[in-house]
C-alpha cells in the first residue's frame, strides 16, 4: 500500500505559493477552529499573520484562544490596532484572561487598551483572585434574570442578549445581586404557559461555589453534578461569573498530568512535551533526582554495616535487587492506587483504619503467594538450572521471608502516607513510587540482613 | 474547638425511627441526586428502600442512577413490578443500558419485561455493541430535526418532544436518516425570524463518530472540541445516537485510573477502592509482582557472574541500591512523560526522533549534574563522615561515570519504549515505571560491573 504523502498543510502551502486565497478561506471555513489551530501551528511562522487575516471573524477569534501562547504573541504583535481589537471583542472574558495572563507586560497593555472599558473592568477583577482559585477561571457573561419576570419576557430576554453570553442554556436568577435560584432553557422552554413566573419553575437549590474555592474541587463538582455550569459567589453570596464543564475538562486533565508527574517524580510543568526545551525537562527532573541519590546513602550504610556477613556468603547479593524491586513494587502499588482514590474523593482521612487492614489482608496473600512462587524459583531456576550451589534451602528461606515481610511493610507504608500527606496538608501524589520505594528500599535491607543474621551466621 | 458528630445519616435514622416521613421528604428534595445517592450507600441496608419510596418519582430514577450495582440490584429485588416500572420509565436508554450491564441474568428480564417495547428495542440495540465503543455508551434519546423546518416550527418540536431529551441545546438535522447538520437550541432562538429555515442555519460541518470508534477517543474529541455532545452515526453515515459531555467526562476519569493503575503495575479494575475485597486487590495486584519478580532473575545472573569481583571488593555492592533507583527514576521520568503526552495525543509514532533526541540532551545535562553530585556525595559523606577508606577517589569515579552511563540508557529506553508499544498496538501505560525499572536495573548492573572491571581489576 503506497504511503500517503498529503498533509493539509502542504496543500495550505502550496496555495499560499499560488495566491489562492479565496480556495483556502472555504477550506478553513470547513475546519473547526481547534483543528485549525493545530494546522496553523505546523505552518511556517511567518506565513500565520496571512492565514489568519483569511478566517471569518468569530472563527479567528475562536481559532486564536485555541493556539499556544507563543503564536498568540507573535499574532498580537503583528495586528494592527484595530485587528487586535476585533479580536478581542470577539473573545470571552475567561478566554482574554488566559490570553492575558501568558503574554509579557507591553503586549498586555496593548491587548487592554483596545477591549472596550466593560471588558477591561472584568478582565481586571478576574486577575485579581489567586491563581487556580474558582475565580481566575470563571467568566463574568452569563445570562441572569429576576424572579418577578415571566417565561416568555425570559426567553426574550435570552434572545437579546444571548449572544455574548458563554452559556445561556443555564440561566442564573438573582434578587439584589443575589443568587435566589436558577431554570435552565429546557425549563423554560417546556414550560406549558409563556406567562408563568421564574420564580415558580426556578430550582432555588442552587450549588454554588464561592470565588476563593480551588479548580480542581469545582472541576470535581461539575463532574460529579453533571452540570454545564457552576454560578460562583463572593462571600457575601452576590452572583459574580459561572464555570462552564468545557473549562472543568481542562483544569481536570491539567490537574491530572500535574498528579502524574508528581507520582513519577517530577516537578509538574505547565508546558506541553513537544515545547519543553531539555534545560525545561532537566530543571524539572533533577530536583527529585537528586534528593532520591542522597537518601540512597541510607540504603548504602545498612549494606557497609553488614559487609562482613556479605563477604562470607556473597551469594545474598545477588537477591537484593529482586528484593528492593518487589518491594519498591508492591509499595507503590498501594500508595498510587490510594494515591487515585483520595484525588476522586473517594478516600478520607478517616478511613485510615479500613485501609490499613485492607492492605495488610492484601499484604498478606500477596506476600504468601509470591515467597511460595519464589522459593520454587530460587530452587528450580538458581539452584538446578543456573548450578550455583551456594543456594541452599536455608538461603531460599531467607530471601522469602524477606520477600513475605518486605511487602507486608511496604503496603502498609504505601498505603499510609499518602492518608499522612494529605492530613498534613501536602500533596499526596509526592507519596508515590519514587519516595516510597526509597524508604522500602532502606526497610527490605534491614529486613533481609535481620533474617540472614538470625539464620544464617 | 468541639468535633461536630452531626451527620445526615445519622438524622436520617433517627427520623426512621420516629416514622416522621415527610420531614425526611422534605430534606431529600433539597439535595442533589448525587448527594443522596451517597448518603443512602452509607445508610443501613434494610432501610434503603422504605427510604427511596420517599423520593419523588424523577429524583429517584436521577438517584438511582448514582448508585452502586450492588444497591441498584438490592433496590430492584425489592421493588413491585409497578415500582420497576415507574423507574424504568424516567431512566434515559443509556443510564438504562449501564445498570443492565452490571446485573445478573434474571434482573435483566425483570428490568427488560417491565420497560415499555420501544425502550426495550434500543436497550437491545446498544447492548450489541461492542464494550467501550462509541454505540455501547450512547443515547438513542436526541432531538432530530429536518431541513426544510423552520426555526418557528423547531422550537415547538423540541417543547412537545424535549422533556425526554438528554439534551435538548445540540439538536441534528437529518435527511433519510443521514446527518447532514446540526443547529443549537442558541442558533434557534438567536434567529432574527421564526419562518428563516433550518436548512439556511444549520451547521453543515459536523463532526461525527462511527459506532464502532473507541470510547476515550470519543471522550477526548468531546474535550478538545469543547462540545456538549457529539453524534454517533453508523457505516450509512445514518444517525443513530449522541454521546454527551458527562459520559465523556466519566470516560476520561475512568480511562485516566486505568492508565495509572497499569503504570503502577495493576491490572484495573472497575471496583472503587473502598468496595474492593483484599482478594479483588490481590488478584489485580499479584500478576505484575509475579512476573517482575521471575524477570529480576536477570539482575540475579549478573551479580552472580561478577561473584568473585565482589568479594574483593564488597564496597561496591553498597552502590548497587543508589545505581539502580537512579536508573529507574530517570528511566520512570521519561516514560510517565511520554506515556501522558501520548494519551493525550500530543505524541505520535513520527515524533520518535524528536523526542529521543530531546531525552538525550535532557540526560546528559541530568547526568553531568548527578554524577558531579555523587562524586561530591560520595568523597564527603562515605569516606570523610563515614570513614569508609575503601572508597577511593578511583571507585567514586566508577560510580559517577556509571551514574551518567546508566541515566543517559534509562531515558533513552524509558522514552522509547512507550512509543513502540503505542506502534504495535500495545498499551504504553504497560511501559511505565515497573517494567523500565526492571529492565534498567539489569543494564545499570551491567554497566557498573563493566567498567568496574575495566578500571579497577
Amino acid at each position: 500500500m503506497a504511503e500517503r504523502t498529503f498533509t493539509i498543510e502542504g496543500t495550505l502551502s502550496a496555495l499560499l505559493e499560488g495566491k489562492k486565497y479565496s480556495t483556502i478561506k472555504d477550506i478553513l471555513v470547513t475546519m473547526n477552529p481547534s483543528d485549525v489551530a493545530a494546522v496553523f501551528e505546523d505552518m511556517e511562522e511567518d506565513r500565520l499573520p496571512l492565514l489568519f487575516r483569511l478566517l471569518p471573524k468569530e472563527e479567528a477569534a475562536e481559532t486564536f484562544v485555541e493556539m499556544d501562547p507563543e503564536l498568540q504573541e507573535l499574532l498580537i504583535r503583528g495586528f494592527s490596532d484595530s485587528e487586535l481589537r476585533e479580536v478581542i471583542d470577539e473573545l470571552y472574558v475567561d478566554d482574554a484572561v488566559d490570553i492575558v495572563e501568558e503574554m509579557p507586560a507591553n503586549v498586555v497593555r496593548r491587548i487592554l487598551s483596545q477591549a472596550d472599558p466593560e471588558m477591561r473592568k472584568q478582565i481586571n477583577e478576574i486577575l485579581r483572585y489567586p491563581e487556580n482559585s474558582a475565580g481566575s477561571i470563571m467568566t463574568t457573561e452569563y445570562v441572569s434574570l429576576r424572579p418577578a419576570m415571566t417565561v416568555g419576557e425570559s426567553i426574550t430576554r435570552i434572545r437579546r442578549t444571548g449572544v455574548d453570553k458563554e452559556t445561556i442554556y443555564t440561566c442564573y436568577v438573582t434578587k439584589d445581586r443575589n443568587l435566589i435560584g436558577m431554570v435552565t432553557v429546557k425549563d423554560l422552554l417546556l414550560a406549558q404557559d409563556d406567562d408563568t413566573l421564574v420564580s415558580d419553575i426556578m430550582d432555588t437549590n442552587v450549588i454554588s461555589v464561592n470565588t476563593n474555592a480551588d479548580q480542581e474541587e469545582v472541576a470535581q463538582m461539575l463532574s460529579k453534578y453533571n452540570f454545564l455550569a457552576l454560578p460562583v459567589v463572593d462571600s457575601d453570596n452576590r452572583m459574580v461569573g459561572i464555570i462552564t464543564f468545557d473549562d472543568a475538562m481542562d483544569v481536570i486533565e491539567e490537574e491530572t498530568t500535574e498528579d502524574i508527574e508528581i507520582m513519577a517524580g517530577i516537578t509538574p510543568s505547565d508546558k506541553t512535551y513537544l515545547r519543553s526545551t531539555p534545560i525545561d525537562l532537566f530543571a524539572h527532573r533533577i530536583p527529585w533526582l537528586l534528593l532520591l541519590m542522597v537518601s540512597a546513602t541510607f540504603t548504602g550504610m545498612i549494606i557497609t554495616s553488614f559487609e562482613s556477613a556479605l563477604s562470607q556468603l556473597v551469594v545474598l547479593t545477588a537477591f537484593i535487587p529482586m528484593l528492593m524491586d518487589t518491594g519498591g513494587n508492591s509499595g507503590s502499588q498501594s500508595s498510587v492506587t490510594v494515591i487515585r482514590a483520595i484525588s476522586l474523593n473517594e478516600l478520607e482521612f478517616s478511613d485510615l483504619a479500613v485501609v490499613i487492614w485492607k492492605e495488610i489482608r492484601t499484604a498478606v496473600l500477596c506476600g504468601c503467594a509470591l515467597a511460595a512462587a519464589c522459593f520454587a524459583k530460587v530452587m528450580l531456576v538458581d539452584r538446578l538450572l543456573l548450578g550455583n550451589t551456594d543456594v541452599t534451602v536455608i538461603v531460599a528461606g531467607v530471601v522469602c521471608a524477606t520477600m513475605a515481610l518486605t511487602i507486608l511493610v511496604a503496603k502498609v507504608v504505601g498505603c499510609t502516607l499518602p492518608m499522612l500527606a494529605k492530613k498534613l496538608g501536602f500533596d499526596p501524589a509526592v507519596m508515590a513510587s519514587p519516595f516510597i520505594t526509597t524508604i522500602v528500599d532502606a526497610l527490605s535491607l534491614l529486613i533481609y540482613f535481620g533474617i540472614a543474621n538470625a539464620i544464617l551466621f
